[in-house]
This record gives structure tokens, sequence and C-alpha cells, in this order.
């Protein structure tokens, strides 16, 4: 399969390699030049749980400089880079190929759908994980799964051709229900634990120890919920607030600082818009009022400001 | 006049000091062990703008150890520290002299009104300030004003008697006509810039610098003046905003970390349940909803707790 990986940072970069090692033709796409100009030179650099640097000859390109065309296109930008990233390959998506988002963050779905007919969308979520060391090097532990669903399923011939792709490559893919509510269900995590521990400037175990975390999580979740049911998405603040807690466990999960917290910490743009500010949102058009999430989203963005980050 | 100053720290010191200076036979009181006996050791160390130090020869005493009479106690405790105080010195309220509260904080009428007639209270806002540079030992700049009201005019004869005391003293006493409004009119202020300035742990220009002040400003001050509204109290959040604004000259106040930040830097408990927190729980009284304050008193909460704060 002829496979475009856009946004090929730390997650695409670790799938374009699994894909690739499958014996499909993948294509790296990033706008970080620095990222795409080293896997030319030198290859993809992907340091392994023992330690070991491993190598991997990979195509990578600038979007401005994708003339062909594709079967799949595996979207891993950030949130807030993908539309930027869909007008860049207007061409390439104009031979209608499958697109295929596993992104965090609510949201994505309607910008995909901005630049993609539905009945080509498929959406779902992954426990992957990968951390960018820098440029054309990426750092990799564990294993994970993928959960995905077409977004017009009776309009979608060969989902089950697309989950033996993945798993050719081993990356452990099976359909799901639901996918809007695990996407909520991801989101709804993230907008507790990521939030929280940036503003806080703690990992997941010192927000877990706060003697008022639940007031904290049930003043975002139970938004989450109201919002979810106008929006007549399925939403569990409870199975959501199960899940949190079950991150806290310092020999597990909570000696972690969230993705948000390193980019903050690294002075990078954050997804809280497509979190709590994606909340605070659809909350406001659907006249449900999410203040808590709207005033979180607001207190990210002055951090970012302090820190010069625009 | 014979005066007791109930709460000795930086303000309440220095109101010792001037009102001693003019005649009066005063005490100061004060739960903090080693700044009591290091005033009655070596006296009360003023370090003035000039850098020059004057020490002044002040009785000293902890509250379980005063036993005489008043014919004004002044309270000068923080909020949270203010019920203990009075429940210690129930002895010497009994004698009923007149209690003046000029302490920062929404509520503290209503502590004093548990342990005082309603009819010698004096309540007011000052804007004298002071801080405690260690035990003995407190620095000023500056001059102020202070501005104080009866809670029952009718029944309190002397009010000009109380303000020409002070005035002897030099401390710019006036009568006002709505001191209650004037308590929601700093705690607007201060429920502003020192919540969010504690939170980013900046000062009051960085805070004025934020491309969503006034967001962060009004999430606030819309529900004081919603709550202040069902509780019958004068407030204009314009009024307040603009009192704000007036702070951010780095040139003036804007270079300045106020008291909130000040109290978590030094690992003491804040006054957070008095500003943000009281209009909290009087919105949920009076079922006028006040997420935007409730949240900012859990987040500061949180922040004592990360820093070990009881």
């Amino acid at each position: 399969m002829k496979i475009a990986i856009a946004g090929a940072g730390a997650m695409g970069s670790r799938f374009g390699v699994k894909l690739q090692s499958a014996g499909n033709q993948v294509t790296l796409i990033d706008n970080w030049v620095d990222h795409v100009t080293t896997i030319q030179r030198q290859g993809l650099t992907v340091t392994t749980d023992d330690g070991a640097d491993h190598v991997y000859q990979m195509t990578a390109k600038r979007p401005q400089d994708v003339t062909e065309s594709f079967d799949l296109v595996i979207l891993f930008t950030k949130a807030m880079q993908m539309d930027q990233m869909l007008q860049q390959l207007s061409g390439v998506l104009g031979n209608h190929p499958i697109v295929l988002t596993l992104a965090n963050g609510i949201g994505n779905i309607e910008t995909i759908e901005r630049h993609v007919p539905k009945d080509h969308v498929v959406a779902g979520t992954t426990v992957w994980s990968s951390s960018l060391t820098g440029p054309g090097h990426i750092t990799v532990t564990g294993t994970g799964s993928i959960s995905l669903q077409a977004m017009v399923p009776a309009k979608f011939p060969d989902l089950s051709g697309l989950i033996a792709t993945l798993n050719d490559a081993g990356l452990n893919a099976s359909p799901a229900d639901n996918v809007l509510a695990a996407i909520w269900k991801k989101a709804g995590l993230n907008s507790v634990l990521n939030t929280y521990c940036t503003l806080f400037d703690c990992n997941i175990a010192e927000f877990g120890s706060l003697p008022n975390w639940r007031t904290l999580n049930d003043a975002v979740l139970n938004e989450f919920a109201a919002v979810a049911q106008a929006a007549k998405i399925q939403f569990s603040a409870a199975d959501v607030t199960a899940l949190i807690a079950a991150q806290f466990d310092p020999d597990k999960n909570g000696g972690h600082y969230p993705s948000m917290h390193q980019d903050m910490a690294k002075k990078r743009p954050t997804e809280i818009d497509f979190l709590n500010g994606y909340v605070a949102r659809l909350g406001a058009k659907l006249n449900v009022p999410a203040p808590t999430n709207a005033l979180l989203a607001q207190l990210i963005h002055s951090q970012e400001s302090l820190k010069g980050i625009k």
C-alpha cells in the first residue's frame, strides 16, 4: 500500500517505520525542515527500550514537495496544525485516499471533514506512544493498540482491509463501535491530567496526591458530561474518573509528566483548544455553560503568553 | 485611650507605633511567640523609607496573657485567624470595647459579629502598607489613609471621637458612607490580582501584559457583581476593573508581587477563602453560581498542598 504519514513527529515516525517494515511504500511528511532533511541525509534513528539505536532509510518530504498519490493518508499532526496540513496536501487529497486520524484532542474529525469527503474518513484512538528526541530521532517504549471506526460505515467497503494492513505491521488494530465516545473519553482524561499537571507544574502522582483532586476533576468532567449529552455523544464522568485514578500509581504512570506539560516546558503551543477549550466552545454553541473548562483554557493560554509561546 | 492591637504583624505593628507615639496606651497582641518575645526583649524595630532603623519600646503579649480591659481593640489578624483570636480574647471583649477591623478579605464582619455586639463594631478599609521583615521587625513605606463606618451608625455615639484618635496619630481616617461596598471593591481587586499573580507566579505588570487579562478579570468580577447584587451590596465590575488596570504601570505598582504571592512563596496559608472562596460560598447560599471563583479557590488550595502548606 502507498501510505503517507502527514505529521511525522514522534508517533507518525513510529507508525511509518512499522508500516514500511511490513512492506508498504511509506512517505513521511512534515513541516519541520530540520527533521525532514536529517531523515533525508542520514535516515530516521529509533532508540528502543533496550537503549539500542536503529537507523531506517525512509522517504521524508515537506508538504509542498509531495506530488504523488496515496492509498492511505495517516494524519498525526497536532490538532492545531491539522487544518494547515490538510490545506497543504489538497492536491494529494484530490486523489481520494482513505484518511485515518488517530491524533489526540476533540474536533479533529470536523477539521478533516472540511477537506475530505466523510465516507473516506476513518477515526480512532491509540495507546501507542513515542517521543521525539531530536530532528530525525525518536525514542520508543512498550507496545500499544489501535481502535478505529469508519465515519460512514455503510459507505466504507473495506475496513477489514485497512485493519489487516495495520495488523500486518504489528499495530494491534481492532474495530470500535463508538469511536467518538472513545475520543471523548481520552480527551476527558487529558483535559484533567494534562491541564492541571501543566497548570501546577506537577506530575500525575502529585496531582493524585492533592486532597481536592476529585473536586478539580469533577468540575471538568461534569461539564464534559453535560456538553456531551447535548451533543448526543456517549460520555461517563465516572468511567473517566476511574481511568484517571488508575494513572496515579507512582510505579506506573504516576511519575510521568503529560504531553501538555512537556509542550509548555519546551515552549511549544499546547493542544488546550482541542481539549478543555473545545468543550467550552461546543458548550457555548449548544447553550450548555462550561465555565470551568473555559477558564482552564484561558489559564493555559496565559501561561503560554508568560513563557513567550505564540 | 487604652488600645489593643489584636494581630500585631506588619500592619498592626505600624498602627501600634503611630497610636502609641500619639500618647495612647497600646498593647500589641500576637500568637507568634518569637515576635512577641523579641519585642519584649529589645523593642519593635521599624525600618523607614530612608533605610534608617527606629526602635520603639512597646508592650507585647500573647492573647492568653492579656487580662486588662481596653477602650478600643483593632483587629489586624489574617482573615483565617480572626475567629481564633476573638475566642482567645473573649475575656477582654467581655468589657465591651469598641472593635475596629481594617483587615483585608470579605466575611470578617460576620466573624466579628459572632463574638461582639454589632453596635460596638466599626469596619473599614485602609491603604496603609507595611511588611514584616522578621520577628520584632517591620519595614514601612509611604503613607496611607483609612475609611471607616460603624455597623449600626444610630447606636454608635462617638464615631468622630474614634476618627479623632486615629487622626491624632496621623492615620488619615475619614468616615465612609458604604464601607461594605469599599470592602467588596478591595476584595474584588485582590481576587483578581492576588489570585492570578499567585497562580501564575508573576507580578502585577506581567499579569497586565497578558493578552487575555480582561477575560480572566471579567470571569471573576462578573460573578462578584451577580453575588453582590443578590446580597444587596453595591459593586461595580467596571470600577474595580479600572482600579486594577491602574496598577499595571511598572513604574508604580506593576513590579509588586501581591501579598498572597508572598504568602505562597513563604509557605504560609493564603486568604483565598475570604476572597474568591467567600464569593463562591455566598453565591452557593444565594443560588447565584460562581464557578470561576470556586475553581480559583480550589486551584490556590491545590498550590498550597503542593507546597506543603497546611
